[in-house]
């Protein structure tokens, strides 16, 4: 009667899905968009030439919580996001549905390792024009990711004013 | 070769504490912790007498992607959250290191069933009260949680404006 490793998938996306959009759903995403979406963010944090191990991390933690299963965790890992864009993208229709999220989300990937790089802003940009996402589109969802930054600092500062509670 | 389940558990995690506070940890909390806080705020969304089970259901979902166990999401799944409040803070030191943050939680998880009642207000002043943080805190971390649902609505609408991108 133990609790299954599907399960426990399952609960940790929804939870992703309640808390980030607020919407409370009965399934997941179909499958086939994790591998798509999570490879158009790893080639665009490959913009500026380096994908970082915080970059990479940051991709994957990020798609394993909305549900990746783990043999497509393992082969993110090792993948070299030397694909080309417009190929990766036109694999899942998802991409064009959720075409502003997929956006904002490669907009935090390539964020993660501290710096948003002109070179992986352009990648954006170029991912953006793929899916026809607006230049100005592009632009207020980069001032919400900064107004989000902005936010988690205040959280950070409000709720552990002493630091980490903890060794790590 | 295969990815093991606790190698997904910790990817999830620390993803988690990466994305909310911007922290690269190289291990999740210690394990005796989930289980005192993710009580603490069962008893508190039960505040209003019901605990819904979006409220159980948000609860034990962030309890997950912090990385807490499956028995433990088995035993929480069930747990009636009839103990008193002061006894199941008093198990772990944590709910004191992380005092705040234990409160803000705790508002968020009353909330997760779309109203933070007054008597969930009370649960969570109590819990304030016996940890040691000021009514003046809770306030500032209601004000924090308030403004994050304000954010939240705004990225909906502009990463989704047509709604959700998949039938559930």
């Amino acid at each position: 009667m133990s609790i299954s490793v599907e399960e426990v998938y399952k609960i940790v996306g929804l939870w992703f899905f309640q808390d980030t959009f607020g919407w409370h759903l009965s399934e997941l995403p179909p499958n086939e968009t994790y591998e798509a979406l999570t490879k158009a963010m790893l080639i665009c944090a490959k913009g500026d030439g380096v994908l970082a191990p915080e970059e990479r991390d940051w991709i994957i933690g990020f798609s394993a919580v909305r549900g990746m299963q783990p043999t497509l965790i393992e082969e993110m890992k090792k993948y070299e996001a030397t694909e080309e864009l417009e190929e990766v993208i036109s694999r899942t229709p998802q991409a064009i549905k959720a075409k502003r999220a997929a956006i904002y989300y490669a907009i935090k990937a390539c964020s993660a390792d501290a710096e948003y790089h002109e070179n992986e802003q352009a990648y954006v940009r170029k991912m953006a024009g793929l899916i026809g996402v607006s230049e100005e589109e592009v632009s207020q969802l980069e001032a919400m990711y900064f107004e989000e930054e902005r936010l988690r600092e205040k959280r950070v500062k409000l709720l552990f004013p002493d630091g980490l509670p903890y060794s790590s």
